[in-house]
């Protein structure tokens, strides 16, 4: 089969490999039918994940059809279609118990496309298959569903209910990326009075203002603090979501943030950051941070067929599977190609 | 009246002022009966709190008797025996109404000692009395009560429980002064399976036990991590609570604490510390912060009387009222005096 | 001035009594702007609440202007316009300390109406002021805001806070009176996949879709049951609101429930349900009473302000505050004038 | 092998029968070390449990060592030993996804002894072994852990949980049979500061207090509701267990909480309760009902190993595996033999 194969730093190619097959009892073996990009793909790509070795297939979101399942899988059978999630969970180990997938501790986790080969490929082999896929209903699109495979739950589950975003509030994203904006989405299920976006560039806030931000702060121009604290009574936010990864952005959203309130780190971050303990030592703050464990999935699936969730602005570029070359082109470069996510289908 | 006045940095008297009269119909006045001295009250000394005004009378922990109340109070009446709390609460803003007391908008929060008079003298006048007194049974000792003005609930609230210790956790504490040992006595609440106790004074270790650590650590000398890894399969405690206050404790805290884990300072810093997000951001790590809000204040009065709070080894030296200079010399040197706390009582 | 004076079963008028005063310093008295009537005014017209004395000034919901204030009131000054609330709340005692007003134990609760004079009348006494007004923003309108005395509170806190209400939930309403629309409109603010509202009045179920329902169900008509395993594969509802008062009500709440769900249930009851033990010990199902608290009062102010609750379906009659009689007529007979809420205003 | 088998009202037999074979990938067959009797068991022999057919191997609560794994079991293999609980779990249904695995909808919930044969035999079939058994430690005794198979976690979860039992708590526990007890137990690792327990048997009282009861009410004789009282100021209990599952006991219970308390069922029901609900629907009442989903049982484990569980006084007659027939004697008339757990081993 053709697959998207990581060659070390810089190098990817679509190539020919072997098929996949089953390894453990509790692996299914998958036909991709549609599949995304994730940031973290460029991370790889770009060095900064070394467990990622030479040889490996990259991606961890798709859309596909069972095509086998190991004799211990319970809940699939070939011809079912459906989601492979970033996250696979043993579903045996104190994490797993505790539906913390994303801490698995026997052997899942997010596990395709870094530490085991992962979906840009025409068949994968989907480890622990019944906890790591969910099936999809026939009214849910690929296009739709691939979302819910990343990005909807981490924003969902790190960002709104980590930050426990409450009727009323107001909220304060930093970075209108895929996950900010997917956490505007999500952020809007519980009501907020204000959602308060901050980016620097100008492309992602008017896309921020089609997803539902009230409020968009164009930073290094705009005044973020002074935007959030005329919106609430010079308190500052109830909730901050980081969803870029920076020391910088997490410092603004460590000021953002009103004493008693909630700052949920989404962002992947590669370096430390400051944490002013002398002025939150005091203001009763709660920090949070998290690898997604998609327990929401299925809430967010169930959502999605009730259409509860607007996603129709999030793909922006469509390629048929053996373009894959080219979808990397466009999904690296968005300030070129204004790019949020690119799917890729048969 | 007497009272022990801040003169500036480095700068206190045991000396005569004006007794205190109603300013505000919510005021009342207490004969205080038992107080003590917080480090904080050092740090004033130290001029590390610039707030603080040179004539300010320090204190926020008191037992008294009220001797009269404004024309606004409704729950106390001359002659009731009260704990004069650290926290004082308007009762009205948006804070109070939620019980974050700490957190005051309408002139309370940490104010006594501080922004008003204190409660290191004959004569207090308590602000905002129905909120910031609490009525004592005839059963509870002046010198048990004291110790609930401040280091229980603060200990309680900030440490224990936002750190949601919940029975069978392995809970790291790292200092044992006070605040520390109050966290260990307020932590055995909730049925730890194990408390590990950090710190660099052996004494302090000694004192740790007494109330009830199971494993203690002397700092620089063992291995922290090595301590709570052996204890939790090598996952780390599930509870770790900051009773210091530097940069170092708070970033040996970050060590410890297992993926899922709550970290809960306590610690009053003067410094930023280090976050190491890259390590931390895919840990699902909650930190929290706070000032105490004394939301559980009556609980704990309830749990003196019932015998639930074993404080006996608090209280390590006991003055007149009048020994206030020589009781802060004690206090001020404990590696000298081995001093937790020391009560001033009439 | 003239009130709205209860006389014994089934006599009210509407007569000239002596103007209210400051009986206790934490009293406040306001000039009435707007009020409203409540199906509880009903029940003791009907002699139904025998506490309420011949002689009683009725009412609970209103809006109003501060004319005066006692000596201990701290946040209010005359000329204030403030909403006037159905829950005093002495602020002291064990239960206003955990925000749970609606249970005081000091004097407040629900007693305005009830216990002492209440506020249908050109002037009213309002008990503990600080806690049980709300000062008003100028962009509300009296009409909203007197929605916000008693209906939005009791339907939030009661029906849908304590129903755990959660985005993507099948939430059931039995009853839609006021309250019932009430649940509608802020079970939404939680993004329910589906909202199940069960009636035997049909005009009422086309109110309930006004206000949100997507399903509704004619009681003896219809198959409530059946309405709601069909939304939810046969597992039954997540949530579901009781907002009647009826043990045939309440024990069609038990049934739409499903394993693991919540029943929260709103109405005043007079009467003993059947609860079948039998078939719920095993079905993980939690069911809550209560009496609003009005903790949420200041939330929804700002939900209003910011545009977040639309009730302007709510009022259907609106009166001069001298034609209460003919308001009690028309609001007491909902079946022929088809009222929800009626407001008199000056 | 030998096994006790129902053969309907009435008959049970310690028979021989075919050795269990492995019928799923996901089975394990254990050999059965230690093995109790439930209240349940006595149900089912009365006729109460219709769906149990003859020819059914009872029991549910057992420890052993595996003796074989199918190709879809993770997590064990032949020799390890474990704990099998009276809870199977298929992992992968919308409620084994949040813990609920006691309402598991792909074949679990309590199944064994039940629905297929259980494990009151020499050799045992245990389905969805991966999430149906745990692993016991070494010097974690037999005895000790067959208790950890149901009336722990049942206690624990249905009862101390469900119950949010806190600190400084008045717990109040209607029935003092294993379950009761097992309340007392697991309720102090809350530390309330009363537990009173109400019993009909003088007996069970007795045992209630080794088990940690400081308050025992003689029902039929003494006043709970004045007891309840008189330690709580007269408001009532924080938290009320129901451990008989009687239409009495439970009327009982909805007497004795405060206003905001919680009610906890854990008894077993056979017919419907009256509720009150003229006088519950004001008072911000929590019922809840539950079978065990025993997501608590590793953390029971652990607290077992670090020594937090005193339950020495839980098991009250030892006997052989093949001494079943009078074991079920001695246990079906604890008026007699003063019963409280029964043990059976090899």
């Amino acid at each position: 089969m053709k697959a998207l194969v990581y060659g070390g730093p810089g190098a990817r190619s679509w190539t020919e490999i072997p098929d996949p097959t089953i390894r453990d009892p509790r692996d299914a073996i998958i036909k991709v039918d549609a599949v995304t990009i994730c940031g973290t793909d460029l991370h790889i790509l770009g060095g900064d994940v070394p467990e990622v070795e030479a040889g490996r297939v990259l991606g961890h979101e798709a859309v596909g059809t069972v095509v086998e399942v190991g004799s211990g899988v319970g809940g699939l059978v070939p011809g079912d279609r459906v989601l492979a999630s970033c996250i696979s969970a043993c579903g045996i180990c104190r994490y797993c118990r505790d539906g913390a997938y994303g801490q698995c501790l026997g052997g899942g986790g997010w596990i395709l496309g870094h530490l085991v080969d992962g979906v840009q490929s025409e068949l994968a082999r989907i480890p622990f298959a019944d906890l790591s896929t969910y099936k999809l209903p026939e009214q849910v699109s690929d296009e739709s569903a691939v979302l819910l495979a990343d990005i909807l739950p981490t924003s969902y589950e790190v960002g709104v209910l980590n930050g426990h975003v409450r009727p009323g509030d107001t909220v304060a994203i930093v970075g209108a990326g895929p996950i900010g904006l997917a956490a505007i989405v999500t952020a809007r299920l519980y009501s907020p009075a204000h959602i308060v976006v901050i980016d620097k560039a100008e492309s992602r806030l008017q896309a921020a203002k089609l997803f539902g931000a009230d409020t968009t702060v164009l930073a290094g121009t705009d005044d973020p603090l002074g935007a959030v604290r005329s919106l609430t009574g010079g308190l500052g936010a109830d909730v901050v979501i980081e969803a870029v990864g920076t020391p910088q952005t997490f410092e603004l959203c460590a000021t953002l943030v009103r004493a008693g309130g909630h700052l949920a780190n989404v962002g992947v971050h590669g370096k430390p950051a400051t944490l002013h303990l002398e002025d939150l030592w005091i203001r009763n703050v709660t920090i949070t941070t998290g690898l997604v464990d998609t327990y929401s999935t299925p809430r967010l699936l169930d959502m999605l067929v009730a259409g509860q969730l607007d996603l129709g602005h999030m793909v922006t570029h469509r390629f048929g599977l053996d373009e894959f070359m080219q979808a990397y082109d466009v999904f690296g470069d968005p300030a070129r190609t204004s790019a949020l996510k690119v799917v890729l289908s048969r």
